[in-house]
């Protein structure tokens, strides 16, 4: 059995309700990766978070292979506000777009939506793949939630039914934006959206669609052309840092 | 022949001088790129640059097999200053790096060093690998220079031999740093270098190394714990909006 005091070797989402003594089931994917992949044993305590009750210190207590039963036993963080910001990405070329995911979910997103354009290809987008991404990476980055997966949206859709309390920040290529920095320090405390187009930008009609919307703000990330995904990561970088939740100070490992 | 007005499809590279008439020889590698994989034809124009005579538009005068040669014909863009801005990067998996290498070209690095720490695996840097990735990112993104590429150092090498006059700013995911954006906020000016560690992060005497010199800084990039790459990519992007050329509207497209 081993040291319950040390820092589990395992951190997992589940989706239910966490409390002290109330047993838990692991999804058979998760079972086999604990049994077969890490060799768990019985005893072995293992972190569960689900998005609202704080995170639990479990132990396992049974691992059949239809699903592991975790009781938890402690709550090890209780939940804390997150930040409310929204991704919005038209899909890339797989492997790009399952970076966006990842970094996404390590960056603090909490909704992320693909966007279809007129350049998007859109047979690329599988949810099932990106929400499985959004929950490793949440697992990973020690976030307290997983980041909400939107349906897939065609970007005119997108913009007539938007939400008017929230700045959608739209990530410009055209040259046009103005630097991220001075858009986000004009704007204390406003809800906020990131926009980025795919591999080949937006064309002209919908660069006009998103520029006439009062809520949308073209912002520019400097005289290099980025690619999308480091568009995206970038941006998402600058408003945490700026805005988000970077500016506390960061938490101490258990 | 190609439309000279229309923007050039290719864009490349060369370690030669650019000046008008002066043909350029290319390797034989982006030879074979142009002629047997993008069908480039006599005739058609190239933009070159080289870090330190701008950028040229230049037409494709022979496509012999040993090396195309290029005339250039007018300069496009003269050269420009670029950000001072150092990535001290340890080597993490192959993909990863590759990563933060492009990336690293993207955000405006001036120089990448790779460093050997006590948890790196040192076997796995490659630098024509990386001098390739580079080039080609530098390529993509519209820079006029490619980053340079310094010899990998083992970290107490790197400090023991630090410019004073450069302010090393350490990635600490230890939870002893203080945000980012407030270190940069209080150094404007500086000339700067982050400093990255690998995926299992510095051990305590490195750490305690890095801590004792009296050009680091311990920087902070919020309450997750986020992976050896995306610290680095989100960082550079902070960086740059912050105290680096972001500042500047982006250049319009040709």
């Amino acid at each position: 059995m081993s040291d319950t005091t040390s820092r589990p070797r395992f951190r997992l989402f589940v989706d239910a309700p966490l409390s002290e003594g109330v047993a838990v089931a692991l999804t058979r994917d998760q079972t086999h990766y604990l049994a077969s992949v890490m060799r768990a044993e019985l005893g072995e305590m293992v972190l569960l978070f689900n998005g609202t009750d704080g995170e639990w210190a479990a132990r396992i207590a049974a691992l059949p292979k239809a699903g592991a039963a975790l009781v938890p036993e402690r709550q090890t963080r209780p939940q804390a506000p997150e930040p409310d910001l929204w991704l919005l990405a038209a899909p890339l070329k797989k492997d790009r777009t399952d970076l966006v995911v990842e970094k996404a979910a390590e960056l603090g997103v909490s909704l992320l939506m693909p966007v279809f354009t007129r350049r998007t290809n859109a047979g690329r987008v599988n949810t099932d793949r990106l929400r499985a991404h959004l929950i490793e990476a949440a697992e990973q980055c020690e976030r307290l939630s997983v980041p909400q997966l939107s349906e897939p949206c065609p970007l005119d859709k997108v913009l007539a039914d938007w939400p008017t309390d929230r700045i959608l920040l739209f990530l410009d290529e055209g040259g046009s934006g103005i630097p991220l920095a001075h858009v986000l320090n004009g704007m204390p405390g406003e809800k906020l959206a990131l926009l980025v187009g795919p591999e080949g930008g937006f064309d002209a009609e919908e660069r006009r669609l998103i520029g006439s919307k009062s809520f949308a703000r073209a912002v520019g990330l400097g005289p290099r052309i980025l690619r999308a995904e480091t568009a995206a990561i970038a941006a998402l970088a600058v408003v945490q840092a700026l805005t988000g939740d970077w500016q506390a100070p960061p938490r101490s490992s258990p």
